[in-house]
C-alpha cells in the first residue's frame, strides 16, 4: 500500500511552509497523498491553519475532509468558515453527509448556509432534515439510479450517464413504475453484461428487493443488510415508493458507534467522552456513576452497622466481604453480557424464556458449587475455622445462584422496555447486586453462625 | 419490505409437510423466501429434516445457506454429509466462504473434500489454506476481475462476460502489468461511462491505489478500508502482486467479531461461548476469572486478617470497605475505557505518554476531590464520627487517583506487548485493583486514624 507516514521532520518543515505562505510546497507535497492522511496532517495544525490548507487543495478534497472529521472537531472547525464558504463545501457533498453537517450547526447558520445551496441539493437536504439521525431516513442519501420498469437496457445507460455526476458510488439501479414505487433492481453487473437493447424489465433480478421503511432503526437496517449480505438497501416511504438509499458504509459507521456505546455503558461513562475532549467534559462523564457508587457504597455501611454487634464479636466475619461481592459482581455482569450478545445476535423463533432460566440455574449450579468448594477448602487450610468457613461456601452458593439470576433477568427487561441491555453490565446494576450480596452473606451469618 | 414471519403454525405446518415427505408444499412454500429466512425456518428442525429440505431446493440455495450458518452450527450439520455431498456444495460458493468452511473440517474429510472439488476452486482454494484466519490472505478471495494495462474498455468488458460467472458480486476492476503487479483500479460505474474504444489506462481512478498486503491482521485492514472509504480492496503478495481482494461484508464481520471479543474480555469469559452452547461449556467459560476472582477474594481475607486487632478496636472501620473498593473498581473500568476507546479509533501522530497522564491525574484531582467531599458530608451526617469520616474520606481520595492511573498504564501496557488492551477492563486487573484499594485503605487507618 502506498503509506503515507506522518514525521515530525515533515510536520516542522509543512509548519515552515505554512508560515511562510509557501502555497507551491503545500500543493505539491500533498498532490499524491490521500485526502484521509491529509486529514491526520491537518490535526496538526489550528483551524485558521487547517482551512489555509483546504483553501488551496480546492473544494472537493476539502469537502472530503471535512466530511470525514469527527462531529466534534467539524463543528469547532466550521466556525471560521462564512456560510457562503459553507454552503460551497456542501455542495461537494452528497445529501446524506450535508444532511448530517447541517444538522450540527446552530439554527440560524443552518438557514443561512441552506439559502445558498444549490437549488437541488437544498431540495434533497431539506427532505432529509426532518429525519432523526438514528433511523433509516437519517441514515440515507437521496442520490440513486432510478429507472422505469419499461425502458432498455441502453435507456438504463444513459440515465447513468446523466446521473454519474451525482451520484459517486452505487452497485445497483432500482427499478420503479410510473407511480415511483419500488420494483425491483439490477446490479450494475448485469448490467454491463445484458443486450443493450433488452427491456430492463426482463433483467431484474429480485422480484422481491429487499428494502427498508425511513422510519426503521439504524441498528435494524444494520441488521437486515447483514441478514441479507447487501452492499446498499433502498428506502422506501410508506407508500412503498423509492425516497433514498443506504451503503453499507454508513452501516459500519452505526456498527462501531453500537459497539462504543455499548463500551461506555459498560463502562459507566455517561456521555460520549474521548481521551482528547476537555478535563472538565471527561470528570463530568464520569461522576455520575461513581456518585451512584459512592451511595452504594455508604448503603453499604449502614447496612453493616446493623451488624456492629455480631461483627464486633467476630471480626473476621468482615473478612469476607470483599470476596463475596466480588463474586457477585463477576458473575453478574458474566450472566448480563451473555444475554447482551444473544439479544445482539437475535434468533430465530425467540425460545421461552422457563428453559432459558431453567440453563442459567443449572450453569450456576454448577459454578456455585465449585466455587463454594474452592473457598471451603482454601479457608480450612488458611483460617481453620470451619464454622465459618461454612457460613462463607453457603452465602457465597446463594450469592452466585442470585446474581445469575439479576444479571439474566434484568438485560432481559431493560431490552423489553427499550432501554439499552448493556445498562445490565454498568455500575448501577452492579451498586444493586453489591449491596444485595452483602445481604445474603449477613443474613446467612445471622442464621447460621451467630 | 417483503417480510417472511416465521410463525408456530407455518412451523407445524411445514413440520407435517417433512413427515409426509410432501415435496410439492416443501417447494412451493419456499420459492419466494430469501435465504437468510430459510435458514432461521431451519433452526426449527434437526439436521436430517434440514438436510432434505437443502436437497429439494437444489444446491445453489443450499450452498449459501450453509455459507451463512455459523461456525458451530455448521461444523455439526455438516457431519451427516459425505465428502462428495460437500464437495458439491463448496463448487457453488467463493474460493474465500469454501476455505473457511474446509478450514473446519477434521483433517482427512478436508483432503477428501479437496480432492473433489471442481479444478479451477481446488487451486484457488489449496492457495488460500495456507493463511491463518486472521490475516488479509486469510479474509480474501481470489474471484477478481483482472485486466492488463493495454487492454481497451471493450476488451474489459469481454473479461467481465468471461468471468462474470464466478464473481457475484464486484465493485471494481483491477487493471495489472504484464507481470501481475497491481498497478490501479477502475470503478465499474466508470467502465459502464467510458468508450468503449478508449485505452483503460486512461480511464485508472487512482494511480496510488490503496491496497493490502497479504499477511496485514484482519482489525487493520478493516481500520484501512474504514479510513479511505472503500467499499472493496485488492490484497497483494510481498511482490506486488495481485492475489486477491477483500469486500466490505468480511469487514463488517470482523468489526463485529471483535466488538464481541471485547465484550466477553471484558466480562470474564474466557471462551468464545453463546447462550444456546452446553451447559457445561457456559459454566467452563465463566470458572477461571470466577476463580481469580475468589483467589483475589480470599487475599483481601487473609489481608484484613493482619488488621484484626484494629477491626475489633473500631467495628465501623469494616464499613467502608465496600464503599472504597467500588469506586476504585468504577473508576479504573472508566479510565481503561477510554484508553482502550482511543486505541480503537488511532489518531494521528501518537501524543507523548506525559502530557496524557497529566490530563488524567487532573481528571482524577477533580473527581477524587468531589467525591471525598461527598462522602465526608455524608458521613458527617450519618455516623457523626468526624476521625473515621476523615480517614475515609483520604482514602478515597488516594484510591481515585491511583485506579486512574492503574485504569490508564495498564491497557497501554498490555496493548504494548500485543494483548487485547480490553482485558484491563476484565476481572483480572479489576482483583488487583481491589486488593490494592484495599491497602491504601488500610495503610490510611493505620497513619490517620489509630
Amino acid at each position: 500500500m502506498m503509506e503515507f507516514e506522518l514525521t515530525k521532520e515533515y510536520r516542522d518543515r509543512f509548519q515552515q511552509a505554512l508560515d511562510e505562505k509557501d502555497d507551491d510546497f503545500i500543493i505539491r507535497s500533498l498532490e499524491s497523498v490521500q485526502p484521509a492522511d491529509i486529514s491526520a496532517l491537518l490535526h496538526e495544525f489550528n483551524s485558521e491553519e487547517s482551512k489555509y490548507v483546504l483553501d488551496r487543495l480546492g473544494s472537493e478534497i476539502g469537502a472530503e475532509i471535512i466530511r470525514d472529521l469527527d462531529s466534534d472537531s467539524r463543528q469547532n472547525f466550521l466556525k471560521i468558515y462564512s456560510p457562503e464558504e459553507t454552503a460551497h463545501i456542501l455542495n461537494f457533498l452528497n445529501s446524506d453527509d450535508a444532511a448530517d453537517i447541517l444538522h450540527e450547526l446552530a439554527i440560524k447558520e443552518r438557514e443561512e448556509v441552506l439559502a445558498k445551496l444549490d437549488a437541488e441539493l437544498r431540495l434533497q437536504v431539506v427532505d432529509l432534515l426532518r429525519y432523526e439521525a438514528n433511523v433509516a431516513g437519517g441514515l440515507m442519501a437521496k442520490e440513486l439510479i432510478k429507472v422505469r420498469e419499461n425502458w432498455t437496457v441502453n435507456q438504463c445507460i444513459d440515465e447513468i450517464r446523466k446521473q454519474a455526476e451525482n451520484v459517486d458510488k452505487f452497485y445497483a439501479v432500482y427499478v420503479v413504475d410510473q407511480a415511483d414505487h419500488l420494483i425491483g433492481r439490477v446490479s450494475l453487473k448485469n448490467l454491463v453484461l445484458a443486450n443493450a437493447n433488452r427491456p430492463v424489465s426482463e433483467i431484474i433480478e429480485d422480484e422481491e428487493v429487499v428494502s427498508v421503511e425511513t422510519y426503521l432503526e439504524d441498528t435494524e437496517v444494520a441488521d437486515v443488510m447483514q441478514k441479507y449480505d447487501l452492499e446498499s438497501v433502498p428506502v422506501v416511504n410508506v407508500h412503498g415508493q423509492l425516497v433514498g438509499r443506504i451503503t453499507i458504509d454508513d452501516v459500519v459507521d452505526v456498527i462501531k458507534e453500537q459497539a462504543e456505546e455499548e463500551r461506555q455503558i459498560m463502562a459507566g461513562i455517561s456521555e460520549d467522552v474521548e481521551e482528547d475532549d476537555s478535563v472538565w467534559r471527561n470528570t463530568r462523564a464520569r461522576l455520575p456513576w461513581l456518585i451512584i457508587g459512592i451511595l452504594g457504597g455508604l448503603m453499604n455501611a449502614k447496612f453493616m452497622g446493623l451488624f456492629e454487634g455480631e461483627l464486633a464479636r467476630l471480626t473476621a466475619i468482615a473478612f469476607f466481604v470483599p470476596l463475596i461481592q466480588a463474586t457477585g459482581g463477576n458473575v453478574g455482569i458474566q450472566s448480563a453480557s451473555i444475554v447482551v450478545q444473544s439479544l445482539a445476535n437475535p434468533g430465530f423463533l425467540t425460545e421461552s424464556l422457563l428453559p432459558r432460566l431453567g440453563k442459567v440455574f443449572l450453569v450456576a449450579m454448577l459454578n456455585g458449587i465449585l466455587l463454594a468448594l474452592i473457598v471451603f477448602g482454601a479457608n480450612i487450610l488458611l483460617f481453620t475455622e470451619w464454622h465459618l468457613s461454612l457460613t462463607v461456601s453457603v452465602s457465597l452458593f446463594s450469592v452466585v445462584l442470585f446474581a445469575s439470576f439479576m444479571g439474566t433477568i434484568t438485560p432481559m427487561v431493560l431490552n423489553y422496555f427499550g432501554f439499552n441491555p448493556a445498562l445490565a453490565s454498568g455500575p448501577f446494576i452492579t451498586t444493586i447486586n453489591d449491596l444485595l450480596g452483602l445481604t445474603i452473606y449477613f443474613l446467612t451469618v445471622k442464621f447460621l453462625l451467630l
